[in-house]
């Protein structure tokens, strides 16, 4: 990769020497694929607008002075007030819009600040597997190790429409993952890319845990709008569970505006100020016209009826596809692809979900996502006959690819 | 700082043991003054909107499904092609904006990505002294060691208004900081705080030093459409010394919208890649339907006779305050503050500007920013005596302010 470039030129290590990101893959392949128009259900941004009433602050955001310049660094008073009311009744008491709450770069940036905030170099972080792949860059940045503890796929995979939540912990193996240099643990409910949405009970046993051991626990909750099965946040279990944990948020999420980049970490006074101070050294500020509509969009989107509506859309969509999530993890292990069919160099270097989506992208024109990505290499097999769909679309995309999708019937074996 | 958090819980060093910076010290004051409406020329965000005719591409953008979601990691293609066309003049070639530009969230995090995806544990970076006090958290966060390097200030400093050029680099001193592990050099031209915009002499000896000694130059020239002297990007000195050369701007700085967090970089593809795949793990992606504005921004600016506008505006408001450029440093030697004026803690334990600038704020309402903030401890007696005034405010303000300045007559020693 770095050919040509003197010795006192080359790249640091945390830059080079990774293969192509799934995204790119996907995405170029989507691009260059001879069945276009393209049906993409890959990548989980929206393929719809905000609603109007966050659009319209937005507008009219850009044509005050203050909203157009630098925002304070822990974010706009408005929108740390406005998260704060508006997450108040999940955790049955006022929270604190200044101690409590942080606005930053979108969720990404938010969890590489909380880690850059807590781990020094040979520290370790607990990771379920799969992942979002995006965490482990973010966790290695600051130097820390990552140890894999896996979820373990429902055993009737190939045959039934199983729920999301049969993907479970086995917690020995949880428990024999921590040392004493465990210093945080990464939680994601709802669970990116397989749907599974963490139980109240499996909550609690992690939490149990990390009191024990006292383990930071960040957990990625930037799906928590778009579900409509009980969903518990794991910082209410208890003050001891929450004295530990920093919950992570997204507006891009929330509204329907991943373009946007506006996220928030909330938490206890003494882990957020660190977050907050990260913060500020990675992106100084953050975006801040459109922090003050998604204020906006946190004051007026009860009122506006917007979250319900955001569940009822998102459950009609998924009912139009196929049962599951805000993706779907769709099992096809009996899709058999001809085996002269030929692929690219670096499709054919990866395991089968790779080719799969390949294959698809150009015989039926449907991409979506092959998610041996959110593995490690040792683990990948286990998600190999899966293939995840994004259904946060239009409904005639929805439907276009239902209809193609039938085009891999010919390929089902028995 | 971190009583009560049990030793597991405690944050990193990289967010610990830092004093409160001159930004909130400044800005807490001047909100607390008995002297309000506060005059506030201290930071250099602007006190005006950005054109009618970026606001309004703005907009037009919020209604876009497409540019509400996730912008490409590097940038998208509309906003690097119009900047990739807007510097084409200056490098007297076509740029690549696919290879040669990508986008950030600021400058801010656009430095901080060059260091992530350049700088080892124990390299070292070069830096002139006064700097941007933000530089130094990006630098050592890949776990770099910064060198500094002097700008002597005019020995004629207190007795007339010198010009900010006057700032002067010894090569000697510059020469022998550099050792077999030196990396990367900052230049900041047009300069913050100091104003001096770096000549092509100085450019050139700098550049030839780097080429010498295979050094990465990461030229910081967000003020690059403010000022109205001869200004030279060291790019576009030699081939020799591009290929070395990572040149930084603002979008924020250019359109007076520093709250909108658009940076880019420009560079030869066989580094900008190396910055592009940091970007990506940093923040994924940046402000999307901004990104557009920008890009109509870049693509009408001539056109509107914007990069004109900016220019007399900024010499009319200087003209208006005081001899200098979009910064202003101040000498105060002669401004005596009483003996037994009281100073809270935080203030008392920092240099002379420090004391002077909150007598300022609470005896004549007027802010402006001290500029050892600037300095390492053992050089701050440089800065000890300036004041750093930004103009970029609107006129009335500059009226007031020169006003309230006049009330430190009397405190003026002979
Ligand atoms: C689980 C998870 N966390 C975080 C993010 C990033 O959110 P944001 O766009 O706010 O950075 C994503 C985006 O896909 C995600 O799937
Ligand atoms: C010299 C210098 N570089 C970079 C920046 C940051 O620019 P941005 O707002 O685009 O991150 C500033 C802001 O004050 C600056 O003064």
């Amino acid at each position: 990769m770095t050919t040509g470039l003197p010795a006192k030129l080359k790249p640091a290590a945390r830059v080079t020497g990774q293969r192509q990101d799934v995204w790119s893959i996907i995405n170029e392949a989507a691009a260059a694929s001879p069945k276009q128009p393209i049906v993409n259900m890959g990548q989980g941004f929206f393929g719809y607008n905000p609603p109007n009433f966050i659009l319209n602050a937005a507008k009219a955001a850009l044509d005050k002075v203050d909203c157009n310049q630098y925002s304070p660094t822990k974010g706009r008073p408005r929108l740390k007030k406005a998260i704060a009311d508006a997450y108040a009744p999940f955790w049955g008491r006022p929270l604190n819009p200044d101690t409590e709450v942080t606005i930053t770069t979108g969720a990404n940036e938010g969890m590489l600040s909380a880690f850059m905030a807590f781990i020094e170099p040979g520290d370790e972080v607990i990771l379920f597997e799969p992942f979002f792949d995006q965490y482990i860059s973010n966790i290695e940045m600051p130097g820390s190790k990552i140890v894999y503890v896996p979820l373990h796929p429902p055993k009737d995979g190939p045959t039934t429409t199983s729920s999301a939540s049969n993907w479970a912990i086995d917690f020995d193996e949880l428990e024999k993952a921590i040392t004493p240099k465990t210093k945080m643990i990464v939680l994601n409910t709802p669970h990116n890319p397989v749907g599974k949405v963490f139980s109240k009970e499996e909550l609690q046993k992690i939490g149990d845990l990390c009191v024990k051991h006292e383990i930071i626990i960040l957990s990625d909750e930037v799906y928590d709008r778009l579900y409509y099965v009980p969903f518990t946040r794991v910082a209410t279990l208890s003050p001891e569970i929450e004295r530990l944990t920093i919950t992570v948020g997204s507006a891009g999420k929330n509204f329907y505006a991943t373009g946007w980049r506006v996220g928030w970490l909330m938490g206890p006074a003494h882990l957020i100020q660190y977050v907050s101070a990260a913060h500020t050294r990675i992106c100084y500020s953050s975006v801040s016209p459109l922090q003050e509509a998604c204020a906006a969009g946190f004051e007026q989107a009860e009122a506006e009826g917007f979250w319900d509506e955001t569940v009822r859309d998102m459950r009609a969509k998924i009912a139009r596809f196929v049962a599951g999530g805000y993706f779907v993890m769709v099992n096809m292990q009996k899709v058999q692809v001809p085996a002269d069919y030929p692929f690219p160099p670096h499709v054919a270097s990866r395991p089968r979900d790779f080719k799969l989506a390949w294959f698809m992208i150009q015989e039926i024109g449907v991409a979506a996502i092959p998610p041996t990505e959110f593995y490690t290499d040792a683990n990948a097999w286990i998600g190999a006959d899966y293939m995840r769909f994004a259904v946060c679309k239009e409904d005639d995309v929805l439907e276009a690819a239902k209809e193609r999708l039938r085009g891999l019937k010919k390929y089902i074996k028995a």
